[in-house]
This record gives C-alpha cells, structure tokens and sequence, in this order.
C-alpha cells in the first residue's frame, strides 16, 4: 500500500538521506544528477564542478531533490523538496557550507576544500531554497 | 578524476540496474521519482501506477531515466538516458513488458500482473523511446 509520509517522515528522510537526486530542467529536458547534500533549516546545500547542472540551473531556477531508501520493490520511502537555486558566492557561508560537506563527507579529499579557501576554486558551491516538500511510502 | 563512460560502458549500467530515478517537468518543475526498470534494446520499460508522474508526461513526452553505481564519493558511475514518453497500450507488447518486469522483480506481487491479463488494470505501461545516453564515471 503506498501512502502519504507527513511532513516529519518527509523531513526525517531528506535529513538521513547522503546521496540524492538533483533534478533540473536543462534545454526544456528534465536532467537528473546523483548528489551529495547537506540540509539545513529550509535549505539545501550542494557542491558542484562547473557544468551542464550548473549551466541548466543558473537558466532555470526551479529545481528539485529527490532522496530515497529502498529496501525492496515493495518497502521503501521517497522524498522530494522542490525549491529554488541560489549559488552561494559570500565566503563564509560558503565556507561554512563547505566544512559541513566535507565533515559530512570524509571521502571528499582535502583537494578540495583548499581552494575553497584561497578564493580561487571553480567549485560552485549552491543551496536549494525549499519551496515545498512530499514523500511517499509502501508498506 | 571524473571522466566520461563510453556508449558501452554506459549501455550496459543502464542495462545492470534495477532501480533507476525518472525524471521528468510537472507543471514547468522539475520532478524525479524512483522506478524499477527493464531496457529492452532502445526502448526502457516501466511501470507505474496513474498519479503526477504519468499525467506529467501525459503533457511533455520529454523525460530521462538517471541510474547509477555508487560506492562512495569517489568511486561512481551514472549514466542517463533521455527520450520520449510512449504508453504502452496494445495488448501484447503490455503482457510482455510486464512478464519481463515480473520476472525481473519478483517482489512484485501476482496482484499487480493479474489485472493486466483481464483488461481491467489501472496501471500504467509506458515506455522511453531512448533519443540518447550519455554517462560519467568517477575512479
């Protein structure tokens, strides 16, 4: 039986989930990209390499985060948040942004972060402004 | 190093996942949902029960279907492939694609197959007539 999640189920899985699905409209295709992601309050923060997300998304600021845990065909949960693109380009938000991916994510290399913090990195770092979010669950 | 898969090394991610995330525009957003998924030459199967997802692409045929492998941060693979949007309706190429979706995922239960095979099932079959794919890979 598929439901409904309430909005706390919805919140609850966006929080625990590490990897999403970050969906965009790109050239009036929908285009859909594995991410990581840290949440927080209503926002949700990304890092990106320049490229054909970015470019779409600096277009077209309507996007979406799509997260799940999939047992089976029939136990699962999915989420999803839909909300605007904002790049963050003020320092210390986007170095605090940055610390929380990367304590997040200890896989991330130091390679990274560093030019993050002499001002030169090409790495977008952006959140997503939530605008709304949904989920749905079976069993 | 993140790098581009061949149409190979992509076809055949496509082809070992079982779960892919199905992108598609819902009202000028973006939306993306999780699907089980067969691919049969350049046609990928899915089925779904009516809701926003079918009526979306009811209304823009344009959709992607994204899989991927991942291990962790630095060692993935994702490949995605657009297309266009084709319900399945004639009878047999139905009963076939769900025996192939069945028997890819016998967690499907015979409830949701029975009603195909009488006509009266609400669910629908549609297919992704691949235009293209492309794939990247980290590691």
């Amino acid at each position: 039986m598929i439901r409904p999640m309430s909005l706390d189920e919805t919140r609850a899985l966006l929080a625990e989930c590490r990897i999403g699905r970050l969906g965009c409209v790109s050239d009036d295709w929908p285009y859909v990209v594995p991410v990581s992601y840290i949440i927080d309050g209503d926002n949700i923060y990304i890092h990106s390499l320049p490229g054909r997300k970015t470019r779409a998304m600096r277009e077209n600021e309507r996007v979406c985060l799509q997260a799940d845990d999939i047992k089976d065909e029939f136990d699962w949960r999915s989420a999803i948040a839909f909300g605007r693109y904002e790049e963050v380009t003020e320092m210390g938000e986007r170095d605090w942004a940055m610390r929380r991916l990367l304590s997040r994510f200890p896989h991330l290399t130091p390679v990274e972060s560093v030019p993050v913090h002499d001002g030169q990195s090409s790495v977008v770092v952006f959140r997503i402004r939530i605008d709304g979010i949904s989920g749905v669950r079976e069993k």
